[in-house]
């Protein structure tokens, strides 16, 4: 008799920003919405997942995993994740098929994976097969209103920190500004360094291949979402014309999204965000799927998550250093020395949270 | 000063169905849910809308519309939509994109539309631009478990009520026993007589197109979501390869899905629905990018408010005549005459809703 589903239970908590973070389309965050997955089953063990949100849509996740999710799942064998993932994307198909669905989906997938990889006693690295705990990671900056000199005192905190990749934020009114700060970046990090630019959907792809030929001098390690995640000729045609390699994917909500782009020759880094995509089951599918096309994968959000998920595929890129706050709130936050990331050999994840620190942030 | 929103009320309602629907990928459908939105502005005018599920999500939907976007939407100027509902795509994007959160923002921009057309005196229709008040129309069936001779009997009824033109599900375990069923209907009915078939995305595309060239003998109209949205080149193959006209969209969620498809030649009659295709604003354009690629444009759910878009498009195909038990709870359900519904000429979308009797069914 294998362990069943005994209790899917949500959590929703407002987790206040240290500083505002700003990009070129979600205008000014100022807290971060987390909806955690604690899943039980029959003999007593636990899994836990969650997935977060710039600001809106918690209370929709939250309904729908601690509603919709936990009865769909309820007395199903926990060890079946492929079966439940699909039970579960059909029931909330009608209204589903994206948005809050998947994200809830995604951290009640992430928890059955750690459930599966504790009972197994293994990490969730090894469970997923094992190929090198050593990631390298970057510091994923969300900064787009910094003078260069900010973002130059930023990087240089980064650098104290242990990376030696960094992310910044473009798509500034002026193509020029983000220019001058790209140029002010590479100067100051010296040829090589991995210095990647996110744009955050801003352009039109003949606005966003005319930026990407200013960036291409100053040698971007990728430009990120420089258009919309619907405009897949137009990311085809950056990748093409606009010399320099692409990356995207924390806003696609689906294996099928990645696939059209990979084939397409849309993205040359595939960045799927384990809280968002469906989850551990649809994140290994992209990075499989990236494999079998000679691509990379690299990631979006929820590092201490996806250094596992990194570390079990033999075509990792960066892992990206994503922090909102969380770190204060989990027992072992991930540490960066000299660059590199390194998934834990604790049972699952790993990622045991502070529960009463959460307490006193939850909203529902 | 023009008016602004002062008020987003959100109500979510569950309609018991009469009968328990069937078709091959939603399973047994016993409970649809509604939910509402009323937009009230600061001259104390209202517009009404809602959109519904077949049973899952409504919480999220009620959260969406209730708390994100009543925020949002606040103190805007109500007749500058197509702003708005950038606003709102924008501000919901990271968690939204598609999901409840869509559905919810269909609900508001119908509550809009009938506001603004309400202010203009004039019923949707000829705020829209005006062609043809009578559209022709069809019965939706949600019947895949019927036999045939239920089926037929069922075909009688629609037919006692006006119809001259129906939709039967497919998707059966056997294809012969769709088969069977369609050559029984097509016996009863005639030649001519259109009859549309409803796979509701059971099959991949060479399933899809084995049943296509089985069910081609029989003249279906069209054949309607041979395959899961995500498939557009299974789709492609069934239009190309399969013999019949194909027919999707009602889980579509961005006009760049239609885009696609109708760019790709995946799609004979796109079909959105307005409560969850994007609202009233999307429809239309969709309705228009068809007619541009010499398309007609058909309909899903809702057919109160749909009468009155396709009453606007001069490439107007089949109404959707959908019912779940909503015709008791409104003041002037649409009327079948010979085949055609005929869209009002009251002000706005004209259709009122019994409160009271709604109230009775509330769950938030």
């Amino acid at each position: 008799m294998r362990a069943t589903i005994e209790r899917v239970e949500a959590g929703l908590y407002e987790i206040p920003l240290a500083e505002t973070l700003t990009d070129s389309m979600h205008g000014e965050m100022r807290a971060f919405e987390i909806v955690t997955a604690r899943v039980t089953d029959s003999e007593g063990a636990e899994g836990v997942g969650y997935t977060f949100t710039c600001g809106r849509n918690g209370g929709a996740i939250h309904d729908i995993l601690g509603r919709e999710i936990a009865e769909i799942a309820r007395g199903e064998e926990a060890d079946r994740i492929e079966r439940l993932w699909r039970k579960i994307w059909w029931a909330t198909h009608y209204g589903g098929r994206g948005g809050p669905t998947v994200l809830a989906l995604s951290a009640f997938d992430i928890a059955l994976w750690d459930l599966a990889a504790k009972k197994a006693g293994a990490p969730l690295w090894r469970h997923l097969g094992g190929h090198e705990p050593r990631v390298k990671c970057y510091a994923g900056g969300i900064d787009l209103m910094l003078s260069a000199d900010e973002l130059i005192a930023q990087t240089e905190r980064n650098l104290a920190r242990g990376f030696r990749a960094i992310k910044m934020k473009v798509g500034r009114e002026r193509l020029s500004e983000d220019v001058a700060k790209v140029a002010a970046m590479r100067d100051f990090l010296g040829d090589e360094f991995p210095l990647m630019l996110d744009a955050n959907m801003k352009w039109t792809g003949d606005q966003a291949i005319r930026a990407a030929r200013a960036f291409a001098p100053y040698d971007p390690f990728w430009l990120e979402e420089p258009c919309e995640p619907e405009d897949m000729a137009g990311h085809a045609r950056v990748v093409a014309e606009g010399g320099v390699p692409v990356a995207i994917g924390e806003n696609f909500r689906t294996l099928a999204e990645f696939r059209s782009f990979i084939a397409a020759g849309a993205v040359t880094f595939p960045e799927p965000d384990v809280t968002n995509c469906g989850g551990v089951t649809v994140f290994m599918k992209v990075a499989k799927l990236a494999e079998a096309f000679g691509l990379p994968v690299t990631s979006h959000g929820a590092h201490d998550f996806t250094v596992h998920l990194l570390a079990a595929a033999p075509n990792a890129s960066y892992l990206e250093a994503h922090g909102f706050g969380l770190d204060k709130l989990i027992e072992h936050p991930l540490e960066i020395d000299d660059g590199f990331a390194t998934a834990p050999e604790r049972p699952g994840h790993g990622v045991v949270f502070d529960w009463r620190g959460l307490e006193t942030l939850r909203r529902a």
